[in-house]
């Protein structure tokens, strides 16, 4: 299908990537008519009155059956039952796509529950923040931000070209790799990070934290995310996460050894690489105008 | 001596914390005189430029003699050199401080250097950024943020009266411990923050990171703090910081452990305690007006 032939889109769940995928939409694509699924009653509500989508409907064989493209957008968690739910109901040509915070498990879902007719290509778009809800989504959540698109051997050509378009459209940059590679960057740089801030959350006394300034503040502002997606998220990318664990507890017990030795040349240069590659880092993503300069 | 009584102070070193503190000084208490030092004729400079001091000197006795009270506010790894050289300059009477990021070590220097007729009481205003240099003095920079006295048995009542008074008519919440109570809660809720976003950093591929999204960004912020302030810290609190990190890697081996048994309610227990504590940690600060609301 060509990006210019699409008329219709079903977004299903309309939390924070949902709905500002919805927003999103509505800007950059004024002619495409945009359908909504939510199970929640109040969502739905809340939905309507934001105009996050055109029509929206508490059915998702009815919400998929019309449409060129449905983005899940639920937590992964959701994933499995939804595909096979909306599998019989999906018109031929049909392209599927999800956000998920991991890729292997939902390209496996979707070969094992989506009908042949169909395309399956993962997309997980980097945006987001520790809030939750329809409450919080914007049109502008997604600008700058990377989407990674993860097509295996079996996608088609024309459906990466159609599926980059789509987040491009809504504003992001758009990058590939094969689900597994996906996987283990991801839990690197995006399921480490959140365990380990839960992990100095959890370690540290509640009288004593009080006393702590902004430093703590931002290093552990994401352990305030939503367990329950996490949980998912965890379960879904398991090994690769203990592996990337592991990886941290290494670094962090050289740290003990040069400490337990008063190393103060080995500390300078813990601190300094640090320093000089994060430093790099925001210099890279401020060039390429992913953070507000 | 009174709070009432003082008419001159001397900050040396006018770094961040420094020239925060003249610039908030002035606005407060505008009849005291403000004497700076500094051995680099740059900051010297900025320093009169941006009116952080009434005088400023690249000479330490001089800066120091005609003062009521003495903050040093340059990195702890060079308190012990400015001690020394001070001591013989000290008015009788006069009452030193610091700003160091620990407290044991201060204290004994200046139980070693300074002479008896002088009162040392440690303090430290937890208030900073990872950037670094009189460039980012701000007025409001110890606003609402707290400051501990780390007083011991020997130090006087209206020694901690007096310094207590100064930080809060700059704008802090004060609170006491012991020097070495001071130093374990710290290596726990600000130096093991720092070298735990270093580790991240440090164990992480520069063209992974390149994807990350704000989560990264924000756990490692303090991650770009100036190496050889934090080398000196770390060196100041060697042992406690060491004790820490074990903490942390016994929270997140426990983590391993329940991801290698794929134990999906002990995952969300993880998540769920962080989740609530810190959420928690937010609102009591929030209460206290320690956050913007």
């Amino acid at each position: 299908m060509k990006f210019s032939d699409l008329h219709t889109v079903t977004i299903v769940g309309l939390g924070l990537l949902g709905g500002s995928t919805g927003m999103a939409l509505c800007r950059s694509c004024p002619g495409v008519k945009r359908v909504g699924y939510s199970h929640r009653e109040v969502t739905r509500g809340r939905a309507q009155a934001l105009g996050l989508v055109d029509e929206i409907y508490d059915n998702l064989p009815e919400a998929v059956s019309g449409s060129q493209l449905v983005v899940l957008a639920s937590p992964i968690g959701t994933f499995e039952a939804l595909m096979q739910e909306m599998a019989p109901h999906l018109a031929a040509g049909c392209v599927v796509t999800d956000v998920g915070s991991t890729k292997v498990l939902p390209v496996r879902w979707a070969r094992r529950y989506l009908p042949k007719q169909v395309e399956f290509l993962g997309s997980h778009p980097m945006a987001g923040s520790e809030q939750r809800g329809v409450e919080f989504a914007r049109a502008d959540l997604l600008d700058g931000a990377q989407c990674i698109l993860t097509p295996t051997a079996a996608t088609k050509g024309g459906t990466i070209k159609f599926i980059k378009t789509f987040w491009r459209q809504l504003g992001m940059r758009v990058c590939q790799m094969t689900p597994a590679k996906h996987d283990r960057v991801l839990a690197q740089i995006s399921h480490l990070p959140h365990v380990l801030a839960s992990a100095l959350v959890n370690c540290s006394d509640a009288e004593q934290m009080l006393l702590c300034g902004r430093g703590f503040l931002d290093t552990t502002r994401i352990a305030s995310g939503p367990p329950g997606v996490w949980r998912d998220i965890l379960m879904a990318n398991a090994d690769n996460t203990d592996a990337a664990i592991g990886r941290l507890i290494k670094e962090l017990t050289r740290m003990q050894k040069i400490l337990q030795k008063k190393d103060a040349k080995a500390t300078l240069n813990f601190f300094s690489k640090a320093q000089a590659k994060r430093n790099d880092l925001v210099a890279r993503k401020l060039k390429r105008k992913e953070l507000p300069g």
